[in-house]
């Protein structure tokens, strides 16, 4: 079988190293070139230690892409968008992971990214990049944005109850746990080490971005209520997002079992996990670094109406890189799991 | 002047350590016995290996506990309410810092402790230990029941809504991060180094029996409808609560600092931490380990009636042997601040 | 092709975990049982919770054990030996990971074991497990004797240096700053998540077992005089070794880049890393986590005749279960890097 | 009692920031300026929000200095030595904690510094700040050269022995595990969160510069052969130093017990901490954070004449700030142990 060429634009940072390692090990790909302006020239290896003697691959300049099938875009928030017919005259597929192409209503992105934004056919033509929620529409797709490492997390965990509509008019609070490498490879005074290290910190309170994707993709018949709160804590890769949702009617647990199971039930990167005992017993992004999983728990309130849900995902993989390659294989009618297959370390 | 004379139950734990070391460096105090059972006859250090060449005090047996003008409890659940006869009549004064005391309202203890409990006079005199909220009471008083840790973050930080009547008729979420060292020092698999370390461990996501104290400090007019949860990360110690609160006017935040300071301004173990930038611009449980303060910060949703309120504090100090220690000051008439004047560490 | 049967006995531990999320990947390895006298009857996944989905093997009795073509021995030191007549009788080819078989010499294991051993033929049929040094004699064997995790750091560091008579009659220093999952999963006071997080643990200053290895493996015509030492860090997974080595002719740096070159420039798994610049230009553990890389630096002091060599490795791979494959692959003709492709993360 | 007047000139470094909050509990001092060219009229709590309503001082300019009683000095190596003549004009005492007048011979400088010194008198009039070693020459001192820290850690451990003649001719080995506290409070990339966290750094495996405070401290008859690494790992705060030296004679632990206590018997600062069992029954720098004592263990080699010396200490305390404030109140005639008494946590 011919192998598939792809590029990954912007591939010196944590994501685009990340994108990298996987489809170094994709055996129907061949990656054609990788940019980096800052390190234009110099090998992979410089910007990924773990890759030495893995590839021989060196930048280059987005400039000089040539074509290929697929291109990864992997740049920051308001570079994919303003460079979009370009990258489209270089690729049949263009996937997109940062924010630009995830929100289709205007007034919706208004609201959250706090500026306006002139509509594109191209935005019409991209496909919201969480394959549990549009695998059908992604199968072919010459365009995927990839979603939110936070969205992911908060969208898995609650599309179920709102999809049926059991989620009563009351707000949802979804606070995540999220680890540093979120914030990329920037570094700053918030970021030293002995600054950065034990620290808990309240960074999101309100006005995340990744709200807007949680309204898209959850909101049914009537706009879904989402409060979304993220703290950085001492941790480099992961989220955990713990949701409260109140529900229309008292359910128990084993329904919830069940309603998890309708939708979820074939799905090769979530799991529910929601054991009586263990350590593990319900999700912990821990034991899925390096992972595509999305694993997701849940505990009914005795006292009340209230679930909470807590989903875990490795933010750098589910949500971001891992899930692109996902999306890259449906869309190319390749094994979903390909490249994928790395089942997380139980410590470490 | 003459020193006050106290005695630590069950000193060998973690709130007793802390205990232990705070009143060694008190002057008005002489610490004349500390009990543990399993330690007899061992130097504190054995336990404590901060202690150093810093006392000489040996472990003796609870049952040889001598008169003394202070008894401060550190046991487990259950064990100080079954003995209070036998301490009571050993100290003039005893400030438990068990849960035994806390809940006046037998339903209320009922519900979330799970088991009916025979009320007693001694209930009836304990004073409810955060002195912020108890003050007036506190003052020679006899008995002192200091409050759980992630309730006093949590109380804390409401406290001055609810006291008001600003909190719409909604569930209030209030999520805890929490450190290690809540557990206490029982080791068992979940708490071995390469299981623990890294992990993000929700264990409390609902029924965490410090909701009642919650319930019972911010019920005034009607119950409060307050949801709480525990999630335990990579931290040994502190707590920061992140609570969700939907006001029924929409304040603005000015209004809100002058909520703050009207209740708080002169406390000197709460400071409200809300700084337009830096990296410790909210609290932050990391710059007050060993310190015995409540941070207090807040944000308001632009898009919502809802702040987030987030309240730090360090779990063994404010959270359990300091807030004791703060109380043992203000009952017996002492400089408030007396062995509590450690401001804590920036980096660490 | 058939697939070779293996069977891992004691695999409810670490490096029994790694093993199996390893062979599991494996494509001509089919593995038959996995023994745990403890969770008899229990899911693999019960243990080792990154497995769930991955597995439905459960764990079955050593007692039990069926015939296959491969025994991996994941056994407390004492053990493998105690029963290899057994083992022997179950399986063509063992893979012991414990101390039992890699001592060849009953003096030097008496000094270093503190105990008399009776000699048997299995001890003179089993290989020491370090490919690098003993590819050879691994090709076709029966019986394997994996390394333990420091000894492989140290003496794959230096084996260069001792085989072509380069070092100084001089003590031979070794340090080495290894993860709390050395000590397996037995937990204890020890290794309680508030007492050993933080904590630097001198375990081990001297008389460390493995320096028999390093003795057994370093020593050409004479008795070399190695120290050994080994200090626990914060660190879960990993071993760095620190060794200092004095030279009997004062070579230059890129005479140790060629003797490198000499003995290691076609092995797949060590990679020498010494750049000029850079976060990563000396080994570093974290960027080996879950990989079977050994990665080997070095620094000559321009004061002195001394080298400063540095070699990292994930000491349940390189030092434990990887390594165990390797050799399993060198023995049974498969190419050495299946299921050891991994190439560890960038940042985690 | 009048308070002594000091300054701190360039206080919002982590080393100024810890003298600053050691001096504001010194109940003989009275901080008076406190100097950061580049939070210039900005508060103290500014860098360091530990100190938030604890001092109202704010950051002065240095040209603005005006006269004290002691200057403290936190500046980069090489500015005290360039403007002594200007602190020398401004307070009676001068207290430099940078490397620029720790060394007296000028040829060891060079070796180390690599660059040349032209000699001042001020050089001559300093005096090497360990008080363990220099007490008498410090009292009443003028001019006082805080000693490195992980200098301090070494000498501390080894002077007794280098002092009585038990050195064997043969290199001593000095390997250093460090903080990344020790590197400041410049950021860059590798000191970036998820760079550095778990990170096992070399960084310096030869050619430390404080092995010349070392040799100087430690050759009597002749010069010693001290070889120095240092290894940062995951921590903030703390240096522990594991020292191999080989001795000419045989001694017994009792005989090293007994060296040790004709040292440092009546140190207030000093610990042997050397115990049968017990998680911490060796040094641990994560129970002195905060403090200022050096402790120092050691393990004897039953198979050699290695003895395997462990100190610890807290970089920015006795290795800093803790040192100097120890060296004031030596000079000024105040008890020793002001603004010191902190005796440490436990588990933190």
């Amino acid at each position: 079988m011919t192998k598939l060429k792809v590029s990954i634009v912007g591939c010196s940072g944590y994501v685009g190293g990340e994108l990298l390692r996987l489809l170094l090990f994709h055996d129907q790909v061949e990656i054609q070139q990788i940019t980096s302006e800052r390190f234009l020239g110099k090998p992979a290896s410089r910007t990924h230690p773990n890759l030495r003697g893995i590839t021989k691959l060196n930048y280059t300049s987005i400039n000089d892409l040539e074509k290929c099938d697929t291109l990864f875009l992997c740049l920051p928030h308001g570079v994919s968008s303003s460079s979009i017919n370009y990258f489209a005259s270089k690729a049949s597929q263009i996937i997109d992971l940062s924010s630009d192409f995830r929100i289709c209503d205007d007034t919706l992105y208004e609201k959250w990214y706090g500026k306006k934004r002139k509509s594109s056919k191209y935005l019409e033509n991209f496909v919201y990049g969480i394959p549990e929620l549009h695998r059908d529409k992604m199968v072919n797709a010459s365009y995927i944005s990839s979603a939110g490492c936070n969205a992911t997390a908060v969208i898995l965990a609650l599309y179920p109850f709102f999809k049926e509509d059991l989620v009563e008019k009351l707000p949802v609070i979804s606070e995540a746990k999220v680890g540093t490498s979120e914030g990329g490879n920037k570094f700053s005074m918030a970021t030293h080490h002995p600054e950065r290290t034990g620290s808990i910190r309240s960074y999101m309170p309100v006005l995340h971005r990744h709200t807007a994707e949680m309204v898209q993709e959850l909101s049914f018949n009537s706009t879904s209520k989402i409060h979304f709160s993220a703290t950085a804590i001492q941790m480099v890769r992961g989220v955990l997002a713990t949701s409260h949702i109140f529900l229309k009617r008292d359910l128990e647990e084993r329904d919830i079992w069940s309603l998890y199971r309708k939708y979820y039930l074939d799905e090769r990167f979530i799991r529910i996990v929601k054991e009586r005992q263990g350590i593990y017993r319900l999700p912990d992004p821990k034991i899925l670094i390096g992972t595509n999983y999305c694993d997701i728990g849940f505990v009914k309130d005795p006292n009340s109406n209230r679930v909470v849900v807590i989903s875990a995902i490795d933010n750098l993989m589910k949500g971001a890189a891992g899930q692109a390659v996902q999306a890259f294989n449906i869309s190319n009618n390749i094994d979903e799991i390909k490249a994928l297959e790395f089942p997380g370390f139980h410590i470490i």
